[in-house]
């Protein structure tokens, strides 16, 4: 197995040109397209929809290469948008290809992806999500061929929030939900796969857990998750990056820890981990975070008071630009969330470090 | 001559007690202080009222000190505000005071107050008041006692911009405007004071300079203004910040220029310009600007296209996140709208740093 | 007693020059004044300074003619802001004198002010808050002369919510709250208080009560409260409004229910309960209210979703301007946040006319 | 012929659902789709992808009833969509079917369609769009049947705006344009698209006109136009809307003139105008406009320095709760921008109406 990255920069969320190109210059073989992860110019927030005009724009582009439906694609490939490009960051799309190729020799990127089985609304936010996450955990990182947990760099995991169709039919059954507002119903969903990813590589010991701690005891979390909830999805998405003897190519990934969203030199540790250093990225993937209390370094910022404007996008804004003042490139994935994703106010970052063919 | 730069913070505009405790402690002597420049909370826009908020409270809380009334203090103390604290940048004011003092040896800190005539809605953007800024630039710098232009590292200047009813009058009379859109007219005003920084210290030539440059023709700059535009002002104050050999104390002041909003590393150089290291610094102004038609190191950003939220609040955003990266301190002046202020992208920032007594 | 109301219009927050010159012209008495209720023209949220930038403002001019101080004047009179003017909402003051005057001969407008003592954190939104605040408004009936609360229409109560302080302070003490978060305690505080209000007046029965219903059961309501929670106080402030056998003047209070933000026709029901027409309409005081699900008359409305714009926006922006098309003047206080007055989308709207001399 | 109007509702910007259901119960045959206008619950602006999303979804559909491309459905259906469901607005689409009938033997509502030729960058917003709309307007009203220019109640028009890319390529030709800022040639291509269209209907004379008479000399007007500009078109697509004695069908088209955004009596009158009641209304389509100067009827309103909230959110808010308080139908079509679309503060209200067979 052989993953390559490919960088593809969007002039709006349909702009597919980009990729059409590399399709039409051999770049890309559409028929290895396994996965899409990127940035929208929306604002993030419930009425964002630049990610489902990105995703049927691009399902409608290889779906015309593949000589298939638009529906064929969304079957085969994984699509993962985070909306808002605050500040410096650009509006992009980083697309995975998966080929046969012999092993490099030395350890190299793989990915692993896996979907869970639909969730009742009564499991959302529960242990039963952990459960089914970390099950689905395990089976990309077989599918990987990483034997070592340590070995885990990122884990993008897309899963269901409850919606209020959820919630009505779920009510009409009796069903006890961990909440009935919408909204709030993101942090336990976040959380729950967080968990999962956490107890699939042994972050967490299962007896710590439990329903009563998700959202909620903040101790316990992995390093290596980025998740989102959303209303479009029954069941939970993953896509389980790492690096793998079996893997070929010259790519390999690593991770490290942003203390928060001012922490610069969390790029080279990033790289490092990986096996490079900041001049060898080839992608960047990292989570956004308020300082808890909205107090960093001891300075009050007012991103939790705005009204006007939404805190994460303060904190995109602000981590976009401080990882673009060290790489020099700002089509970064940056996105909001970190329940049971690294401690209070720290937050992921993994980097794709091309570090040759071994 | 000594000046001092006292940092407070501030958990509302009105927020005025850690100059209280300063006073109160005797680390600040009400009778110096001669000004206060600072961020407020608000959205930097036309209805942004933190900053008069700021200042009525600043005002009646020295007035109380000294037993006078809020509007004689507001003839002895300059007040500038930028509105404004997207990302990390954290509400705060520099209340600079003025004592006597030996000089120290070697150049350090001094400051230059002057203000102009009242200029009439005519003269707004044009020649005009490119002459009558320069010529206060001119006295600022003598004030300050500082002998060679190139010891000038920030010039604050506030002007008036053409209001409605200045508009409406001039129509009256008959006279010409260089615009009658009120929010059109800031760039112009923006502009000519500039221009006239420039001017009064030798950055551009007087034969080069005429109406139809204002606003115009990008390439005749200063690098040492930081100017803003305001419907309170009739004529323009001008606060000019350098080294200078009569003055005491143990800070000093330099500058660099600005590449683009993630130079991180033109902190380092204006510090170093300054004598000191980044671990030396005081305080940080800065101008936050948008990179030209919004593409960033070739990458496409978003903020000019952004109808939710102003361009200028998302280049503060990201230069206050990567100043506060290298510095670690998030109480930064940072503002918007550099026309004449460094080449198209660029933008001045100017550091007071504590080099120490000679 | 007689009660007065003045409307004032106002070119900005700290725009006190219509009462000035109301005062100097002898329309107003400055020693008479009472209550000033109005908008402002902030973004309505955590962050929006412009209600207290209003406040001091008005504080100061009133000293100015009392030969007092701002904090003397804040002892003796009453204000309450309520920012955001969406739409056509227009920033303006209604100023209210209490002055001696014979009975009318007929039922006229009277006015009653009270405050509660002091509310810990663990009161807020609780039984307890409700009980001080139907005590504080029996105490308001009686003071403006009330006998049947029948003849009481507007309720207007300003109340504390829970600030990260106060959390933190009950925290230390163990005790126990109805929840840990600033902003989802509006709600409970909003709602308390309105109880307190539907207690008072004979809305509800005390035995329907208890700390489980508060911001739970909305079929539990009173139909002339207007309450809020902020974080500058610590007790509750009651503004009660009604009609006395005892007052002179020549106005009057009605109220009317709204069944939601298009309902125009409410407004000549409010004035008629007042014995007026819409064109004796003096001042209109209203709540506006998001349709319950965002659904309004069977079309799906996007306030609720809208990640730009809180919902309150929209709502005061759309019922602003319906009050408008009826009565041509839209300086009217409009003011989101419904929590148990009326109905879950219905709101009240209280409207003072000029009924004449008897 | 016969024009039908088909309301239907949209859950997101790509709900088809409701149109996919009247396809198949029979309501609507897909081959006598012409037309589509409808509000997307985006922001308006220029970062505003719902209306793309709407246009490529709703092609989607049409194609896949019709058995041939999206391409293909562009090219035979006109697509119009306003972004901004602001306040109340509803967002949903109106389909247009065009049929062969009888005449109903009075006038009858009939619906005439013309593009253009392209526009070279240095025509838009000059006497050369003027002209060529002009003519295209003569074309569609002939192909509507109708005879007297009196009968054309609406007029759609979708016309070019100068876009960067179009600036620079007219700047390298030595071209001269009308404005070379992108947001800035939106009010002359408005303008100049509405003049083509009262050039045409006889509402202004010829020899008013020329270029330095477009969007400056705004008593001239058309009060039938609804024009907008974008970034997509290089020609210009008229909808041209009016009663034809040719015509079948049970509806009928009006139009009357907002006096302003809270003017609730022109509804009727526009119903009236078709011969019909406000209860017969099927359609409304509006332009909301900030009063002039913002002041509405003496009182100062906020949504021209609004610098969190574009003043045409607050217009097309306004506007569209006043127009649901008289239907109670906020399911309406209210866009923004009326240069040369009524006198300055006024704008066109067009109302389709079931007025029976005759």
């Amino acid at each position: 197995m052989r993953i390559d990255a490919h960088k593809v920069l969007m002039n709006s969320p349909n702009d597919v040109s980009a990729l059409d190109r590399m399709i039409a210059d051999g770049t890309v073989d559409p028929r290895e397209i396994v996965a899409v992860i990127g940035k929208t110019e929306g604002n993030g927030g419930a009425n964002d929809f630049t990610r489902g005009f990105a995703t049927l724009s691009f399902a409608l582009l290889i779906a015309r290469h593949l000589g298939t439906s638009s529906d064929a694609v969304l079957k085969r490939v994984a699509f993962v948008w985070s909306g808002g490009t605050e500040g410096v960051l650009s509006p992009h799309a980083t697309v995975f290809t998966r080929s046969e190729a012999a092993p490099a020799g030395a350890k190299r990127l793989a990915l692993g992806i896996a979907v869970t089985r639909d969730l009742a609304a009564e499991e959302v936010g529960t242990m039963a999500e952990v459960h089914v996450v970390a099950e689905a955990v395990r089976h990309a990182q077989a599918e990987a061929g990483i034997v070592d947990a340590a070995d885990v760099h990122y884990v993008q995991v897309k899963g269901p929030l409850l919606t209020p169709a959820m919630i009505a039919e779920a009510r009409a059954r009796g069903a006890r939900l961990v909440t009935t507002d919408p909204n709030g119903s993101k942090p336990y969903a976040r959380g729950a796969t967080a968990l999962g990813v956490a107890l699939a590589l042994g972050e967490v010991e299962e007896d710590a857990l439990g329903d009563d701690v998700i959202a909620r005891d903040m101790d316990l979390y992995t390093t290596v998750a980025n998740t989102s909830a959303g209303g479009e999805l029954k069941n939970c998405e993953i896509l389980l990056f790492g690096n793998a003897p079996t893997a070929g190519g010259d790519l390999a990934i690593g991770h490290a820890v942003l203390a928060d969203v001012v922490d610069a030199a969390a790029v080279a540790r990033a790289a490092a981990s990986a096996g490079g250093t900041t001049a060898d990225i080839v992608s960047i993937f990292a989570k956004a975070e308020a300082p808890p209390g909205g107090v960093l370094r001891g300075r009050r910022t007012t991103m939790l008071s705005d009204a006007d404007i939404n805190y994460e996008r303060h904190a995109r804004a602000s981590l976009g630009a401080v990882i673009a003042s060290v790489t020099g490139d700002s089509a970064i994935f940056v996105s909001g969330g970190t329940e049971h994703q690294c401690a209070p106010g720290e937050a992921p970052i993994a980097a794709i470090v091309r570090v040759g063919t071994a």
